[in-house]
């Protein structure tokens, strides 16, 4: 019998379950929901809400959903009534019925096929084809339940099942997503972390990746590379010289390239401009345009923000045909991911076109919510660059600010007092004192002996204002008392 | 530089991916497609179409959606419009309303809690409350991408990190659903296969686990046990004194209980009642009350037959709190499952009461499916008993039938020359002849020397009824071409 007569405990429990880390959801957002709590039973604070500006959650924080994305999601739910309803446009019901169509009985409520609904899968590559100027084919694409799960399976052919410095070793950014630190030390893969420049609006820098990976080779057996462009917390985003940079380096030391690109469409500062990996590498020509790689897509993200319908989708190329079917197999033992979601990321890559009754609402809708957040995007930089102690790179894409920090002598010692990692400390005080959660820099990785925290741009623009106005008084009165 | 210049290859990518099977959409299936295709173009065949009895898949195969199910997830995502529609009645209106209100934002494409959204899960305890008799709490309920996530992510937990003899060990009944083996796998842990009794009913003996415990001892850490109840794809449904057994012996043996539950609404024959696990073990007293049990169900099956949503909960009991925090954080790098398979998880929990406006219509449309998944039953199991060769066990619940068939001593050998299994064999030359899609029993595991296939009871009456017929007209030619 183990521990207080349990089958399951701690001590013997999955311990790559137990090393991971997930600050996005970590015990600050505990904490915001306590205090929520608090306030709803009218406990007094300074403050009135709680503002979660810790998850990039469109809708939680205001955003509407686009009236054409949920038309044809509506009407693929309840189409025996709603595809008569004559206050649906035309449009909507054509994508609807051509889903439809592609769906087992003609019904959402079918498994699809185990990567995805066939004519799903025609319209992204139909999508990454104009995108990119070069040819996509479904066969290329699989449906997955958000970004994350295409991630988490693609990262899972590549483990190599052996322990220690046979571990499969995966590059990625610091600061990351939290999901990649997650994912590698649940499959009890090798970290690689490479720094981006923050000198350098947070730019990848080809010594870098050297360094990381020469100083993990007697670690591991490095893999993979993961790239996030625009950057999520970090929101830069990459030249083409600098992919072209990164392609070269990941040809030299034969690394799989994991592009996550859910960020495509928020790209705001003059001058930014997306380009996808799997352009830049085809368009290198045949020294490159063989290399693995997989694009990571979500509804998540963009101008969409629906979350909440877990779409997205992997592109992945030049897969060896035998690993392919593989991948196809591995996939097959889920089923099939929602139909729903399915639906949602078919209208995203075929949004409706010139002339057609939905067009006109639906680029006004899109142009509204990626106009503010461009106006928010600046407006965040320029605060925090306002305020004494804090740096903040342009906020180029994405959805967050990443700003450093300067955090006085007497704060770092009064945040080991509490056994807090100095930015915790910050971000928790910050929660208490003003009700902003945002998720410190140590839950996605930093330089030593820096500090940062993530926050998004995503509440509303006069919430948002506010928000940073009760951040300015918090920190400047926070650095007063330690300083 | 790896095989043929790719990074990965078949021969060094994650070997526990690469040992997976996962038979129900295996190489038949693929067969099944190519005829479809085949047919379309149309190439002459004895038959016109291909019968999909592979899976479980109830739209598919023309059952229709649950009005009200589908009127309440239509609400939740076009609320602004569809929530002062007047064609749609007032209960399906409160039902959106409240998931609505319990959505950040109150929108469905807003994250919910990692574990789901509250309400859902308040109402999911409540049905489960009312199933058993015995209190259930919101916080042992989590919801999941269909009942596999959950499977998967409760297995997760229970893995040792660590290779050979010291793997946990996972028993699950022979034959079992293909996901446990998959699973299994994939998770590089160590099968403990049981027999199910065939000659009772596919009845759990419990001399049976003895033996296959004590056998697996020696090669495993033993952790868990996994009883599917009512049976896939065996349809036998338990009786509470055989589930009195196995708690029993799992206690005996401290093992954790995973139940696969997700065919508690498929009960069709006399004098069968689904009896959940939780409610035995929480009746029998101190001594089992405390054991950790898990105990999975799904949108997919029942009545509803909504698989395309990936709806599904976990409930998890008697879990040390430490390993709860663990599994809400595995859980929450996912971030959330799909709102709308959650949705419809919460309408199943929560139909129609008498009084309400939808109540008729919701009862007439459940017991009509149901009361046909029961005719069609009786239908299955009575024809291959009349067919000389084949014996079926009554098909109790679920909605699968695994005759089995006895095959002439040619036929073994045509198949050994053809390298195939003699089932495989079997259920391809009856794919080819009628375009009856079936399971060979090898993906689901069988007793050595004996020979089954899966077929579900989906189809419609007058559909099952002519697959019955051209599925006897190749039985029997087959049995006298090698007789």
């Amino acid at each position: 019998m183990s521990v207080r007569g349990k089958v399951l405990s701690v001590e013997n429990m999955n311990p790559f379950v137990k090393n991971m880390e997930y600050a996005v959801r970590g015990p600050i957002v505990i904490r915001a929901g306590e205090i929520e709590q608090e306030l709803s039973k009218g406990l007094k604070k300074n403050f009135t809400d709680v503002i979660r500006a810790n998850i990039g959650d469109c809708h939680a924080t205001g955003q509407k959903p686009l009236t054409f994305l949920r038309q044809v999601a509506a009407i693929c739910t309840y189409p025996d009534v709603l595809l008569k309803d004559p206050n649906f446009p035309s449009d909507a019901k054509d994508r609807a019925q051509r889903i439809l169509d592609g769906c087992g009985g003609k019904s959402i409520g079918a498994y699809s096929d185990s990567s995805g609904v066939r004519v799903i899968r025609e319209d992204i590559a139909r999508y990454i084809t104009e995108r990119d100027g070069q040819a996509s084919d479904p066969d290329d694409i699989f449906l997955s339940t958000g970004a994350s799960d295409g991630i988490k399976i693609i990262m899972k052919l590549l483990m190599t099942g052996q322990p220690g410095k046979e571990r499969a070793g995966v590059m990625i950014p610091i600061p990351q997503y939290p999901l990649y630190t997650a994912t590698i030390a649940e499959y009890n893969a090798y970290p690689i972390g490479y720094y981006l420049n923050e000198d350098k609006n947070w730019a990848l820098d080809v010594n870098e990746l050297k360094r990381s990976i020469d100083e993990a080779k007697p670690n591991c057996k490095p893999r993979a590379i993961v790239i996030i462009n625009p950057g999520n917390p970090t929101g830069q985003v990459l030249t083409k010289e600098n992919i072209q940079d990164v392609i070269k380096f990941a040809k030299e030391q034969n690394l799989f390239i994991m592009a996550d690109e859910v960020y495509q469409h928020n790209v705001y500062a003059k001058g930014s401009e997306f380009f996808s990996f799997k352009k830049i590498l085809t368009e290198m020509g045949p020294e490159y345009n063989n290399m693995e790689l997989a694009s990571f897509m979500s509804t998540s993200k963009g101008y969409m923000g629906e979350c909440g319908f877990r779409g997205g989708y992997c592109e992945v190329i030049n897969l060896d045909p035998a690993v392919r079917a593989m991948l196809l197999k591995s996939i097959s033992a889920k089923l099939c991911s929602s139909i729903s979601g399915q639906a949602v990321m078919g209208v995203v890559v075929n949004p409706p076109k010139p002339g057609e009754p939905s067009y006109d609402i639906f680029q006004k809708e899109k142009s509204t919510v990626l106009g503010q957040l461009a106006e928010k995007a600046t407006m965040v930089t320029e605060t925090f660059n306002s305020i004494e102690g804090i740096t903040c790179n342009e906020v180029q894409g994405a959805m967050y600010a990443f700003p450093q920090i300067k955090l006085p002598q007497k704060l770092l010692e009064a945040a080991k007092a509490k056994g807090q990692a100095p930015d915790a400390f910050y971000c928790f005080n910050l929660l208490e004192e003003t009700g902003i959660c945002v998720v410190p820099g140590s839950g996605f990785g930093q330089v030593e002996g820096t500090y940062h925290f993530r926050t998004t741009i995503l509440p509303p623009v006069e919430k948002l204002r506010e928000m940073l106005g009760r951040f300015k008084d918090f920190h400047l009165k926070f650095m007063a008392k330690y300083s």
